[in-house]
Parts: C-alpha cells; structure tokens; sequence
C-alpha cells in the first residue's frame, strides 16, 4: 500500500494568502481543505504579518500537512509591490518551516504546465482545471484556486521524481 | 525620575541582519549589545528565513527590548534583490511583533537625519557619529552599526513625540 501524503499549497499575498491542502496516495489526488487568510488593511505592517503567521500557523496546525509548496513569485514591474510581496513571502515560507515541513517552491509557469500542460495558459485555464482534478472541492475565491494549484504542481513533481527513481532502480535491477 | 526604555533596532537583510540595543532614560542614551544574525547561503530559502527568525527571536529573548525599529528598506532597482530583502524584512517587523514589542519603521533618509542631521549623509558618516553617540559601544561590522543608529532614530522621534505633548499639555494647564 502507497503511503498517503498531505501537501499544503500557498499562494503568498499582503492583503489575501491562499492556501489550499490536498492528499495523494499513489496517483489518486483528493481534497483536503482550502481558505484564505486575511490581514487587516488599517494594521501596520508589523501587524499585518503577525495576522499571516497566525492564520498560516492555525491552518497548519489543524491541517497537519506533511509538504509544503509555495509560488515563486511574480517579480513586479512595481518595486513597492514587490516589497510589499517579499514580505508576505518571507512569511508564507517560514510558517511551514518552523513547523518542520519541507518548502518546495515552484515558478509560475512550472504550476501552469503541472495543471494545464502549457506554461502561458491564464488564470481561467488553471481554476478550471483545479476544479477538474478537485471535483470536491469547495473553493473560497481565485486565491484558495491558485494555493491548491500550487499543491497539485507539487504532487506532480513528486510523483515524476518518484517515477524516475523507479526506473533507475529497474534498470539496475 | 525617567522611565528606562529599551530599543531595538534592526537592519534587515537575508544574508546578514543587523541588530542593536540601546537603553535611553530622559535624555541619555546608552549602549546594551550590538550584533549580527547570519543565515547560511547554501540552504534553502525558507531554512535561511527559519534561521533569522530564530536569531533575532533569541536576541529579543536576551536582551527583552521594550520597542522595536526596522529601516524601511531602500527600494532597490534589481526586482529579485528587492523580492529577496522584502523577504528578509518580513523576518525582521514579524519577530518582534509576535514577541509583543511596538514596530517602527523608519526611511534611511530619516534615520541619518536622526543621526547626522542631513538627509544625505554617508555610510561612513553615519557610522562616525553611532561611535560619538554611544562611545562604550563594541560593534560587529557595518550591519550592527547601522541597526544602532536605526534604534538611535526612534530614540529621538520618541522623544521629540514627548516634547511635543508637554508642550501641549503646558498650554493647556
């Protein structure tokens, strides 16, 4: 029996984090849970991070993931937006690493391929396709859509490793 | 008799950030501890945030700071250079927010203002000047120095913030 493992995908933003989990056991992938957390625009920033690493935290803890996965984020043309983003990153990769969990991150174009085959495809082409491989899932905004495309990326690139560790193992066999 | 009040100042970066304790009691200042926290470059992202978080979280634990202050990053040109010190400084506002402290923040401009009473001093200026404020200061590399004139910056607006409410509370008496 293939060992289910539980992967915490997180789509890091100041305002709004996705986040969504997922389970896979061999190939068959299914739904787990999946949010946002919210910090409140008139906090100061400081403030505004601690709210992230506490909802992040929280959903970790009641979540138990095994794996994390975290976008590579979109370098903006916006030198402020990307502060404001390197900040909310900063948070969404130490949450799970304090937690102990491995952080795998993954560009853009990595999660569009793993989820629609193509690395252009937009952000329509992604959250249906989520839907497709998540039938069950109750997704809350385009925000929790993108965390567990992120976390299906991750299975996929698990499975290929595996995959190919496989087939060395048979070759030398 | 003047309250103690304790501050410190961070200067954030992924490779090194810098940090800096004062004590200020009415209107003298005294150095406490100056230092860097350092994270290993050839681990990942998320074990080099892991590794500031607790550097600094050990830092506020022995030195239990009152109040905190962090540069308001120089937005750099280079988009993954700002991403990666967004990052950083991420790790540097959250710490001692999530330790209870107050978190200023303060632009570089202000800060040498604070220190040398231009707006466009240089490094080495500023660093000149930390060593004439706090004369018994033993201080590690630039980082440190720069995370103590950070601290020295919040030290005046505290007290000019001060004055400006005697001063108010005299006109009304």
């Amino acid at each position: 029996m293939t060992e289910r493992v539980r992967i915490i995908g997180i789509d890091p933003g100041l305002q709004r984090t996705g986040w969504g989990v997922v389970d896979t056991v061999g190939n068959r992938l299914s739904f787990v849970a999946a949010g946002i957390v919210r910090s409140e625009q008139d906090g100061s920033l400081a403030e505004r991070l601690v709210e992230l690493h506490d909802g992040l935290a929280a959903v970790i803890k009641a979540w138990t993931p095994d794996e994390a996965a975290v976008e590579q984020t979109f370098v903006n043309v916006n030198p402020t937006s990307t502060l404001k983003l390197g900040q909310a990153r900063g948070i969404a990769l130490l949450v799970p690493a304090l937690a102990g969990l491995g952080v795998a991150e993954y560009a853009p174009n990595a999660i569009k391929k793993a989820i629609v085959g193509a690395g252009h495809a937009d952000k329509n082409q992604i959250h249906h396709m989520v839907r497709v491989l998540l039938p069950k899932a109750e997704i809350e905004g385009q925000d929790a859509a993108d965390a567990l495309a992120i976390a299906i990326c991750h299975v996929h690139h698990r499975q290929s490793a595996a995959q190919r560790m496989r087939r060395e193992i048979g070759i030398r066999a």
